[in-house]
């Protein structure tokens, strides 16, 4: 099982995931929207679809540079480290789902459990790159020192994105929009880890 | 973060966002169509999801092919780059919403609203490609000096662009085809646009 | 624009295409089917389906082949192969919607109609082919005089499945299975359509 | 036609097929679910749907290494091996589809018929495989000596794969969970096949 391949097709998983988003924004229908004006209520009415949707691109978006990032780190993958990848991509892959849950449920009574479900999906998701930094983590795998000194860096990152996680779902159990914006907010870490040896 | 890498991204972007438009066309069910005769007219009758989708396949085509040139102008790409190149990929991903909402309101009262709502989409493609231009019209990422010349072209077609749209936004506030077409004219810039440092 | 890259976005293109194909089975419902019986009958009932996707799977597939064939005669492809390519990539993206009505029709009193919209698309396709065929087959693009004596053999069984093709749609029109048959039948030419040029 | 670009469409498949699961999950609808304790309970009603995106996933990740691994001992690919290539994917896309079926109805009556059409779908895709070892197992296309060796130990394996959901086919007639089971516990075999020649 060479690293280029397993690269290929996580990106693959995550350039889908993101697009088959789109998909969950229902267009208005006829009866719904039969005037200039109710058209635009209806599509201001969107706005959780929408909310929702920025989160999860821009979160995958930035967790897909990371993927690539730690892969940058290791001079080749073992089955275990598959194994941890295949977990993390299994979660990349229901995204979609949390996200129209949360979409449909953010305005009506349900949406805390909504949010609680929405950022759980999330604290999977930081599992998943807990696993996977665990699997990579060891001599056999990583490329240089340099790189084990990056790692170390990483790890620290992937434990708090863990906690940062929980505590948003902890959160959304009381008021559903904060606890999804603590965990929208999480991706200024994701856009600023460094994977860099220099 | 490697130019190759952004550019698979990218164009798993475009490929899937073009192809997941079809799935907005409904069939005409058995109960709306239980004749020749009325099939084919519930199939005429699609006239607009058709003119929708062609708008956006060909436009969604020819803006491919141009970030592929603009790619071709640059050497490397830092993170202010992936930035902007980001958002271009989330308006992208979003363009079969926009399509779908034209196509199912462009013969209803709503019609207006739909097309102001589908240009105004443009207006943001537009955006992002001037956002993208900013963020690599810059001398360290720029290959040489010849496709220094070429930016100065294509920055002004990308701000002419971004007038055009806008343009087609404000005439569709008052013809919703017109604005449409307006908007879908300016495929024949994007078509001729020339990368080539010849 | 290079060739590889021409290649691999047409490819996406083909790929989703046909997977996205399997969206149009729909599920039985559990109040159309609450015994193991009515399942059974269910899915069975699902047969004009099952017959639209394998003609349709089966013709992509062998289609990309095809495609894969021709780009292998040319040395580089210029703005008007672009085109042609595009048109006939613009007809593949729509073939699912064609299919899912031929499904949802083919045991209605709107048979023919369906089954002349579904031929009808081949048409469409093969003059696709034929536009690529004139855009490709000129001594800029070709890659030497083996690839030129390989071109005619080409040209031959394009001009022929535009003339099949033409003929299903037809018959069609007078017995809607017997035309899918016929249009199904041409694959038998496209999967030995021989490219080499040994 | 070259090994990289068979392999390249073929992970095409894998990877949308593999996306397009999620697409079954039904977002609990605002009527349905109009409190935060009846959004939970939705939530946790959908583990059928769970339950089968769960084992397919896990099935297709599996089977697109077993793939991977299977054209690493060959050499070059001919016309026979791409036609049970092209078997194997046909049936790789159909997946979401029982997927779904079983998902919607393995808490109904028709539970017995769901999981037989479920687990008669992997007996395909086995017979995909045996297909593919019969095409690809010839002295001509296999790369040498040690992945001779190495291919009769394949071919065990994918004899007792399609001898496992014949068993796990039978079972689901009788008791439609302990068949589904049965079939899923065969990825363990699938993870475990070692393709390596060392």
């Amino acid at each position: 099982m060479d690293k280029d391949r397993t690269e290929a097709f996580s990106d693959g998983i995550f350039t889908i995931a993101i697009t088959l988003m789109i998909l969950e924004f229902k267009v208005p229908d006829r009866a719904a929207a039969n005037s200039n004006g109710e058209l635009v209520r209806a599509l201001l009415g969107l706005w959780p679809s929408l909310l929702a949707f920025l989160i999860s691109f821009v979160t995958i978006l930035v967790m897909w540079v990371n993927h690539h990032g730690f892969f940058t780190l290791l001079k080749e993958v073992d089955r275990r480290l598959l194994y941890a990848n295949g977990f993390l991509l299994l979660i990349v892959t229901m995204l979609p789902f949390p996200t129209a849950t949360l979409a449909q449920h953010l305005q009506t009574p349900a949406a805390k459990a909504a949010a609680v479900f929405y950022c759980g999906m999330f604290v999977l998701v930081s599992i998943g790159y807990n696993l996977m930094y665990m699997a990579g983590a060891r001599q056999r795998l990583v490329r240089d020192r340099a790189c084990e000194r990056v790692m170390s860096r990483v790890r620290n990152a992937y434990r708090f994105g863990f906690l940062w996680y929980s505590l948003a779902a902890v959160v959304a159990a009381f008021h559903a929009l904060a606890g999804v914006i603590i965990c929208s907010l999480l991706w200024l870490l994701w856009a600023r880890l460094d994977y860099s040896t220099r």
